[in-house]
């Protein structure tokens, strides 16, 4: 399977910079990390924080996920309004518009969320109406991040009677998610830290089993664990989000008998050659507004001599220095970068270009970004 | 005058992460810039793609500024649809689709552009019809950053008459921007770096007036070589942009005599306490996707005891620790977190919150954010 052509006639009527996703490798990443969660009987639940996209929930959810999982609620809004269903908000909901605003998700969609603390819990108790239908909710445990979570299993417990014992709410299961150890390069290591992470889930999964209070669900995980938890007997659902895109850092992760993780990169920013006028170096369309500087330098580059290097120039600007003695690339041609830190260069974004198989273009629509307070769906373009 | 306060009541209504401004210090900050400028004698052309905020380039405007800059012609078309005339594009215009629009704009408002490729003169000269007036064309001049701009001033005094000649086009003048030497700490070392770079415009524009092109305007300069720059007796006007709220970075420059430079941050990220159980530390819904990066740490706290230290914990999450025995912020309440990096930090964002001297709000929508080939005004929420 070829890459994508940024020269290609329908990349060259693309506006740049740009997002561009190899459509089929997607489909292939989506499918693998399906067919891994298949063969070890756990579920699945995709982390749409990665890609902010109703056509790839959709897609994942197809494939047979059980849901997606999002990182706020304007995610959850967004994406309920797209029409998927079954949305995990995976950090605690604080503030009483955004109580409301779930309360207002819960009475059209199926939805459950984490909660860390009883307040949270009083909060949206408070806030349900007699006529509503027991909102699921789960126990966030702090598994080694130290960012959110229940910090012991003793307040974990309390928590979980907590939900059980307030109105209108359903206490269905734990989170823990141990994002400090998806990114271990060493193999032994990431997974002694993996199952370190998950021992914690269990001691308080088997206190909760010791109460009746027994966990339906423990979701957790993400794409550099996810071959560990498979296998880990702890959780019943897993929320990866990067596979689809792969992020460059992930490349290093040594996996399981010497083997990388399985999923190929599939995020490129589309940028056009503005200027030529220096030696051994042109200078394009993207820069740190299109692409995220929280990762490995971007160093896959289509269009380009091999061995050309891609270094930041500005908000709206990057140069390409080429090898000695390579032709330069011509005004106005295009270019492909690898985007190496994939959440927030989508982030950056309104819309994914997606290549297909066949050679032809989709637009698929970002959505969930900050909106300032507009409403949900003011900001949503409709897709091809 | 005091900083804004994340507990008041109008700041706790607005939905978080948000982007928050003193408006009483960013009147100050634009009417100080002016001030200099005037004294000067020099022409201000703020540069927008800071601010991205059509009632900010309003605000400068009205102060005396001769129009404003942009980086991209996503900007120009928002700054012009919501009704900024005389705008500066500061980056080649390549592509067939953007020469398009950027003759639509043309036949608007008042519009100038740079080029630095006699490709890009060929297509704009095509594109314009024979019943348009000629548009106004800068030279591009590298003067030193090594990313667009002529490379010599054969290359310019070239690229100048090559304008002269197509037709429906007219040259005006020439912009030099050195953006690399806007950061230069030592103010001796910095000055010696400003005049060096406009020492490459003054030849050129020298040689242009031996020709009989005597270049009318000479743009350029940015926030923290301005002080130099309107004394420098080379440029008509200048493209300061962070000015209006001021980059951390530019806390580090020492100005001419010791002084630092006279403008105050302005800008922040409002954010809410959606986590506490953890001893000493507390966590906010402002991560990565709220917060540019590619500064120094945020170190500008309001709401938390002081002492407190923001770190970044992921996409939608920051911990803030709290100094020994400091009491723990309730859950829910809020916090106002320094920007350091402002035009990265504003392009994150969908609008404004600005809160006026006498503590009330306003919403002013961030406009030209990429938006993937959807139409101009689609994607621009209503101020309030």
């Amino acid at each position: 399977m070829s890459p994508p052509d940024p020269n290609s006639p329908v990349l060259s009527e693309v506006e740049t910079p740009a997002l561009v996703v190899d459509g089929a490798l997607l489909d292939a990443n989506i499918e693998r990390m399906q067919a891994a969660a298949r063969r070890a009987g756990v579920s699945l639940r995709p982390h749409a924080k990665t890609h902010k996209s109703p056509e790839i929930a959709r897609r994942q959810c197809q494939a047979g996920a059980v849901g997606i999982a999002c990182a706020t609620i304007l995610e959850a809004e967004d994406m309920i309004a797209a029409g998927i269903s079954d949305v995990l908000i995976t950090s605690p909901v604080v503030g009483a518009d955004k109580v409301r605003r779930l309360v207002q998700l819960h009475r059209r969609s199926a939805i459950m969320l984490v909660v860390d603390h009883p307040l949270q819990v009083d909060a949206i108790s408070a806030a349900l109406g007699s006529g509503d239908v027991p909102l699921p909710l789960l126990v966030d445990v702090d598994i080694g991040q130290a960012r959110t979570g229940v910090a012991s299993t003793a307040a974990g417990l309390a928590l979980a009677k907590h939900i059980q014992a307030a109105a209108r709410l359903r206490f269905v299961g734990l989170q823990g998610y141990a994002g400090h150890v998806q990114h271990i390069i060493d193999a032994e290591d990431r997974q002694q830290a993996v199952h370190g992470a998950a021992a914690l889930l269990r001691t308080l999964a088997d206190r909760l089993r010791a109460e009746r209070l027994a966990p339906a669900i423990i979701s957790g995980s993400g794409t550099g664990a996810s071959a560990f938890d498979l296998d880990g007997d702890c959780y019943t659902e897993l929320q990866p989000g990067s596979y689809v895109f792969m992020d460059a850092d992930y490349g290093r992760l040594r996996e399981h008998n010497g083997m990388p993780l399985p999923y190929d990169n599939t995020l490129f920013v589309l940028a056009t050659v503005i200027s030529v006028n220096r030696a051994g170096q042109v200078t394009v369309d993207a820069g740190t507004k299109a692409l995220a500087v929280n990762g490995p330098p971007p160093d896959r580059l289509i269009g380009v001599p091999s061995a050309s290097n891609y270094t930041f120039a500005g908000d709206e600007h990057g140069t390409i220095t080429l090898p000695p003695s390579a032709a330069i690339p011509r005004l106005g041609s295009r270019v492909l970068i690898g985007a190496t830190h994939c959440d927030p260069t989508v982030n950056l974004h309104n819309g994914y270009h997606v290549v297909k198989g066949d050679g032809t273009l989709m637009r698929w629509p970002i959505i969930g970004r900050y909106r300032a307070g507009i409403s949900p769906t003011t900001n949503i373009p409709e897709g091809e």
